[in-house]
């Protein structure tokens, strides 16, 4: 292969968080979540193709706002070309190939989902060396799952011919949308039909060549971006919002599918965890602080607090802090309208989780009251909040475990535990860890107006100066 | 009905919280509760016989720590005949019966469940008065209540010939265990089966001669009691454990029954609420901060939190601060087993709520970590804590609602909303809230030990002195 055949990565992460709901959330989507083990969904995409990609070659496709908590996840961190709003993924990898077209246009591009879970990650990695060779000849290469069983939240692809030049690869015969029972059952036994996993590879140039056939609304767009010619934010709220399977890849001429046996799965859904999970001799999922009397083949997915079942059959349980969700397996895919209700009921448990996530550390709302709200903080070693004030509420501090410094007006000290402070309304104060231990303090804030959004910041380690997010 | 032949309630409120889990606890069990609306079951219990039986001839059969549970709910408080452990029902009926014989010989008890629900209260109170008229004549009056579905949780009496001299009143033919389904069905079509409600009407020297007869063991321990015989823990935890109707009932030849609708209902398990309280449209009942997406014939019961429910059937799920339970309805006689499962893992959630309340108001544990432990403190108007020390844990308060009177060592002072102080390990201390209206804290202890028994106490309005239980 040669230098200017450069192969890149590119990984979808715009997921809104809505079917995993309530372990995933709007501000914090499924791909954050150590749902498997060890690794976030999106840690255990970067490192499954690290062998063939380098992390400089990798582009994550994703929103300002998951951009930051990503960060937080990868280290060093990967490029990121951020969509200012979701658009679907041919727009999202439209931008991304006209990205990579200005550093070279005889680039590869592999398209990876930030929220697959692949059993045999050796299988995908000869995949995606095969479908290389493919796609360097012109042809648009997605990769095809084996079926292990009549699955009928998936898409499907049918296979045609066998490619002339490569062993492994086929003409595509037909896109097929997700089938009934019926259909699923009739796929499973022919060889034919495969799970289509929204995994390409293909030439940068190729894609765009398409993308101006099929999708021209799309490419003027794209241009437009690439050569400046207007905000980003406008452009790309009026490019069309649909998939690239729908918009290009099912009508081009240039198909080409590699079927594999990589134990892939789309965790879409609670239900995906059945396939994906070990289960005890009566088939349940059982996770975390849960008493189990008689229950078989359901998901239960607690976290701190105790969670009781009881002669359960084919239900999902997932617990988190501030909700709860209680799901039949048949209805696992209706979880999103838990979210637009919530939604629409301005609720915020849809929206964020009770920890939250900062550069510096994190906070954890233990309750807000008539006139007070009670956090948790935990300051990373060697790490400080912005210097801020705050005009609607007063803060008192004591500090459970570490050593905090503290800014408050013109003094500069410090308290350990079982030690408090005040902070006053209107003061600047600035909480920082100088030390190589966490610090963890509990803040009772008092005050008629309590929103996260009353802060004012004067200097900051990370680069915020818009009053908007805590801390 | 002459003088001597007084009528007094017995109320069993021995109820262990097991079945109604987690909305009961061991500490707080179902009578407490108000799970129908602006009463708990014992409240409702009380004012449901108010028409007929007055205040001071209420006595209320339970445990000691109970008992002071009972009297926050109740004004002016009942008589209690407090048992030091739970003996089932012969025991707890004996010990009522010997109370009321010392008063009365001649008296009438009339004994009632704390955790029953009556529909139609009137055909109730009709019932006791045709009973009381029966049991006059030396007969063990049971109330009937007629089945309305194919129950198989409830007990069953068939009925024998009318009483000579009572239009209504029956002789009883026999007692039947809780039956399958199908015999369920055959009792629903035959007149003579009545469910068996647990209600008694009954001349206390009748009662007591016959425990004498079938109980002797039973009567023996009771006359010790009555006497003083020795220390009541000890003769009392050597009584035979049996019900009043496997005991007695069954073999005695003095028994009448009164059969009526009077819409009665067990509140024995979760299931017991869909037959009292309103469905929508869809066979639910759903209370509290729900989102429901296509379930049906469910019961949700939440309580702060959030529970989403999604395409559920035949469920229940019962959400509170610290526990979740979901169970099939098919199993809710099992809920009992999550309670013993957590007695043996020694977790403390089938014991106590996160909110506990105590006579000066309530604390609730907001959260438990190394070194700390973080609660809300509410204290009622002109109440106050009992003057206290800690050997192993210090004490920050934050007022956030009303003006706390504090004692700390030495000092007495006033501190107001969003005003602190400072409570050091040792230091005799003491919370008062002297206003007309609530007070609010929010308390980080800190400490190597943060165990509620690590507190001595020198005064208190309460009686207590013991170093028992917090505040």
């Amino acid at each position: 292969m040669s230098d200017d055949q450069t192969t890149s990565a590119v990984v979808l992460a715009g997921g809104s968080g809505t079917r995993f709901w309530p372990l995933s959330r709007e501000a914090y989507p499924k791909q954050l979540l150590k749902i498997f083990g060890n690794q976030t969904l999106i840690q255990a995409t970067l490192s499954r193709i690290s062998p063939l990609i380098p992390q400089d070659q990798i582009h994550i496709v994703t929103n300002p706002q998951q951009a930051e908590q990503i960060k937080l996840q990868l280290h060093p961190a990967p490029n990121f070309i951020t969509e200012p709003l979701g658009r679907n993924t041919a727009a999202a990898i439209g931008l991304a190939a006209i990205t990579l077209y200005k550093k070279n246009p005889n680039g590869i591009m592999v398209v990876l989902s930030a929220d697959h879970f692949i059993r045999n990650e050796n299988i995908l990695l000869e995949q995606i060396r095969l479908g290389r060779e493919i796609a360097a000849e012109g042809y648009l290469v997605t990769l095809g799952a084996k079926p292990t069983r009549p699955e009928t939240a998936y898409g499907y692809i049918k296979t045609g011919a066998a490619l002339p030049h490569f062993s492994g690869g086929h003409k595509v015969e037909r896109f097929v949308e997700k089938p009934d029972r019926e259909k699923a059952l009739l796929y499973l036994q022919n060889e034919d039909f495969l799970w289509n996993t929204g995994m390409f590879v293909w030439k940068v140039s190729v894609i765009l060549e398409e993308i101006s056939r099929y999708m021209p609304t799309l490419a003027e767009g794209l241009k437009a971006i690439s050569e400046g010619g207007g905000p980003i934010q406008d452009i790309y709220a009026s490019l069309p919002s649909v998939s690239i399977d729908y918009g290009v890849l099912e009508k081009s001429a240039k198909l080409a599918v590699i079927p594999a046996a990589m134990g892939w799965e789309d965790v879409g859904s609670w239900n995906a965890l059945d396939e994906i999970l070990p289960k005890d001799e009566a088939g349940n999922i059982i996770i975390g602080n849960v008493v189990n009397v008689g229950s078989s083949n359901s998901v239960v997915y607690a976290h701190n607090r105790l969670v009781a079942v009881v002669g359960l059959t084919d239900i999902v349980v997932a617990d988190t802090d501030d909700a709860t969700l209680v799901c039949s397996k048949d209805a696992a895919q209706n979880v999103k309208q838990v979210v637009e209700i919530l939604k629409t009921k301005k609720s915020e448990e849809h929206r964020i989780h009770k920890t939250v996530l900062r550069p510096w550390g994190s906070y954890t709302v233990l309750e807000e009251g008539v006139g007070y709200k009670i956090k948790r903080i935990m300051v990373h070693p060697k790490s400080r909040l912005s210097l801020q004030s705050h005009t609607k509420r007063s803060e008192h501090w004591v500090v459970v475990c570490g050593t905090a410094l503290v800014t408050c007006g013109e003094s500069l000290y410090k308290i350990g535990a079982n030690q408090s402070t005040f902070v006053p309304m209107g003061v600047k104060h600035r909480l920082e860890n100088e030390t190589d231990e966490p610090l963890q303090i509990i803040e009772t804030q008092c005050g008629a107006y309590l929103g996260e959004d009353d802060i004012a910041r004067y200097a900051d380690d990370f680069g915020r100066v818009a009053p908007a997010t805590a801390g």
